[in-house]
């Protein structure tokens, strides 16, 4: 079959034939639909070969949509021919994490050298992929397979980081997005779908503020030294509840840590290098600033039932599988709009 | 002043002149300018003597909003002439119930004889009215005292009601509000701007089930013996995440325990006299049941922000204060669309 | 090899001779340790033919602790000889349930025809057992496997039943147990590990409710119609924050209505048959009644860690494989201390 | 009366005679039993002129009990006589904070220059003091005053601190005390009363560790560079689930950061002047940072209820009123075992 591969340290990707894969028992084989191309892909390949945690060459792709080709010895519960998302952050499935589906967090994928697809283990970008276990499937019903593949990382993510701080989310409350690419419009999205807050985006252009209006936000405010106390009188001085940074830049988190309220969530998202100085008295009394990693399993099943029932929707532009070498050269260039998404049977 | 007092068992409330109350120190005085009339007054009047909790006469009105006449001595923070919502169930203060602001639960109301306004204190229909701490006032900010008035009864017990089940509502749960009246058609408003969750709406008219569906009900089925089915099958067969009763009557709360799903809520707000019996394998594993009884000051400060954010909205009916016997007449019969509200002071 | 079946409907079980099994691929084959005999057993081998919701014969033992043996195909992370404790509620392992390790909940096991070990799938009391997913071992860690064997039932049931609790189980409050044998006397000890919550046994002899002081409950009370009055004057007329009902009959769970006060919860635990009726007024005001089954995988994880940290004990008398008819006759008649545990290889 | 005030910038406290309070409207006058020492009053009193935050002379003392001496006008719920703690962080009362009782966060006290007692109003080292509202009052309950007095502040905020984690504290978890001081020996006991945690205590001397386990740590661990491995390797690499710092100096920050396992929390109570940078993978994933100050109405309601039932216990040397000076000045160097706790009245 065809897939694309990362094989050389520093060099592009590029489109290769490898051998048909085959499930191997308590696996799973997809035909791939559609599979989504995303920022860390092109930071994972921007690493010397010293860091890399994994072997070349690497099948790209963490975020798959497929259909259930073949069914490994000893699977049940799913159909051939099933449409069906792929949870990535895979782990051992048995530690006190993956009990509770956070594989996120699985306390034993460094040991058992368990990584996602596309990320160690060989991803969506290609014309099948395996799947290592049918519980990191989830049944699409009826979704459109293009328009979910980036739910799968650009939905679950920002998911996973509202719904930590949904119990502060409270009618009156105040919830700001920084960042309003591919996760922060999704995020004004499920703010503006699961809760009553006010959401007030934030962003470095008018044009993407006018994006994030045309998306949900009630308010928006340029990004930049004086968007702390921007927030602070949009608040009338009490500053937000929850704030969540995309871009997680040293500039974005010190105005997150500013403009948060007594008692709120601050929760870095973006990869941006940033990092808040938390001690007493700065940032306010008992806000909580965390920085999150992907999502759990039943998150992905919801977010995929917000998508179904037309809460949430991403921008897609699709290409072929031959083609996908030009998108990543498109997204590293920051021409793609919204999320770039590869149709490898298509 | 004039003032609307409920004087003799059994007999319809009047319209009387008694001397102008004066706030003592630690309370409030508030020209009330709208006031709630609510069923459950009705239903007060309708106890034998016997059963009365507090002597007449009984100035009624439960649910006030008025703007501060007078502060008695020792008060601070409220400015006379500001517009404020009444906090209903009055309580101590000082017990660890109303340490957490649920003075709907305080623990030493009975041994201290403490009454709601209305329910035993001098109530809300009357020209003015003593609160007896400023911490029972909220600032309206700006809202509409005539459709805020009843929000502090009307909106704050749904609200006590859907919060207690924020968290199993996430997207793909299913809510199910029996009873679309009052009450019923507030909490199908407050789960669509609180929630990602399908609302389900029953009620025994299909005009009813029209108003449902016009304030926002995504499903409307008619409650009879067959509901419990209908919802059933709405759902999958997996049941509603959440029911919430309205009515309260023996056949709804039977319905309810047969709808909810695996570790369901179903919540009891009606006062239909019903009662749902739980043991093991009925109703499903783990299904809570509970019923509340209006909500707590935190809930009222956010009742009015959503409000404020034009999320849910009563429909009303206004009366001069000499018409109020004429709104408990038409409420008893019936008659009255939404809430009726009288405007002691209009 | 030889295990305990239940053959005949109707008749005692036996120890009989059937075939060595073998792990299929993503199975897990145990050496079968120790194995739990519970009363649910005996209620199930009283059913008559037309409601037995699996064939015969069936091996019985939904409480196992055995050594790995076997890894079927395709399996990792646990190693030949690994001594394991098995979780018993198994689900389909992928739906929203499964999800979140809450496979005693599992949204798709009736449709799938998956049930339990000892309760339709061969169980573990036999010599060797086939386990059908490596996510249902927890690692024994040290622990003792004849004392873990009941932890994954008589320890699991009454710690998910805490634990629905826990966030109401604050200094000063008071959690009644009532029914102090097999499951009550672990809720004894684990409300003393896990919380600073009193603790108030009941039972229906002075000869109990001396064990459950011994076990650590702070006060006592007969088991009887004035039960609820004693509570209620244990607590000041507050009445308990939490009633956990391992019995289940009539009149303990009208007892356990009785004396729960506002906000608190009932869980009724024991199969006894009773029901305790939900209305407005009674219970207290927003008392939530429930009545789970078994617990999720995190929680078996706890629990183990609980019993290894020395802070619950179960009471245990061992058998011979060959013995266990005898163990579920002595149970049968009321004679088993704490709780029968098999030895299938000692 | 005699008090002890803070009169000139920079200068020791002195005993001075000052005219009796009286309780205004809706106040309350307790006559002094016993007044904690702090070393936040040390703190406020090395800070220069033009940082003070309140005028001078300042009645210190921010940990009170005493008896109700006298009910200002409209005061109801306390009878003249009944021994009381005062709960120390002072709030309107009436905004959205302190509607759930968190007067420590209130949102309008800068605005309404409402101070705690000891802390910019009239403090607790007094004969007598006037607290300004019943509500900040809470029941003594039987309890010893003299050692109730410090777990108004050097109880209530551990207690906060611990509660903010209660949920991550399972069985099989760990939890980390850096320094084993005031407020870090009441957190050990607290943990070990309120989990089943395993508590792993920090601090800089053999001796302090011995009193740490005396108290009920676990484990003890010398707090140094090496501290963050030393709980690695405690919890088999994982890290510790809970990290509460009452030293916050830059090392002790640094450590907590390190030792927090994934999903965990570190709780910065200390004033030492430290703050944990917080950004993507540093610290682990989704480790939650944040630093608290004092604790609600409620939780103190709860803190003197443990106390009551005998699970934490303060240690205490105690001083007459005209001693209160030295008192300061052995806190000052060092030389304080425990609590320094004033008998106003003794």
């Amino acid at each position: 079959m065809k897939a694309l591969q990362y094989r050389t340290v520093g060099a592009p990707p590029e489109v290769v034939t490898v051998p048909d894969p085959e499930p191997g028992p308590g696996q799973v084989l997809l035909r791939v639909t559609a599979a989504g191309v995303c920022h860390s892909d092109i930071a994972v390949m921007s690493w010397p070969a010293d860091q890399l945690p994994f072997p070349l060459p690497l099948t790209l792709g963490h975020e798959g949509v497929g259909t259930v080709e073949a069914l490994g010895a000893g699977v049940e519960g799913f159909a051939v021919g099933e449409p069906v998302a792929v949870y990535g952050p895979w782990g051992c499935g048995a530690c006190s994490m993956c009990a509770q589906g956070k594989e996120n967090y699985c306390l034993r994928a460094a040991e058992l050298d368990i990584r996602p697809p596309g990320l160690g283990a060989p991803g969506a970008i290609a014309e099948y992929m395996v799947v290592d276990s049918p519980r990191h499937l989830v049944p699409l019903g009826g979704l459109d397979p293009v328009r979910a593949a980036p739910l799968t990382d650009a939905g679950l993510t920002p998911y996973h980081a509202v719904k930590r701080s949904l119990p502060k989310l409270v009618p009156g409350s105040t919830a700001v997005v920084i960042g309003t690419g591919g996760l922060g419009h999704v995020a004004i999205q499920l703010l503006r779908a699961m809760t009553a807050a006010r959401v007030v985006a934030l962003d470095v252009t008018e044009e993407k503020l006018a994006l994030a209006r045309a998306v949900g936000a009630h308010e928006t405010v340029l990004s930049d030294a004086s968007a702390a106390a921007a927030v602070r009188e949009l608040t009338g001085g009490r500053g937000a509840e929850v704030v969540l940074d995309f871009v997680g830049a040293p500039p974005t988190v010190t105005s997150a840590g500013a403009m948060a309220g007594v008692e709120g969530d601050v929760t870095i998202v973006g990869l941006g290098g940033g990092a808040l100085p938390v001690g007493f008295g700065s940032p306010a009394y008992e806000v909580s600033v965390a920085s999150p990693y992907w999502g759990t399993r039943a998150e992905l099943i919801e977010v995929l039932d917000l998508a179904r029932a037309g809460a949430v929707d991403v921008h897609v532009e699709t290409y072929a599988l031959d083609d996908a070498p030009k998108a990543y050269e498109r997204l590293h260039e920051g021409r793609v709009e919204g999320r770039a998404v590869i149709l490898p049977n298509g």
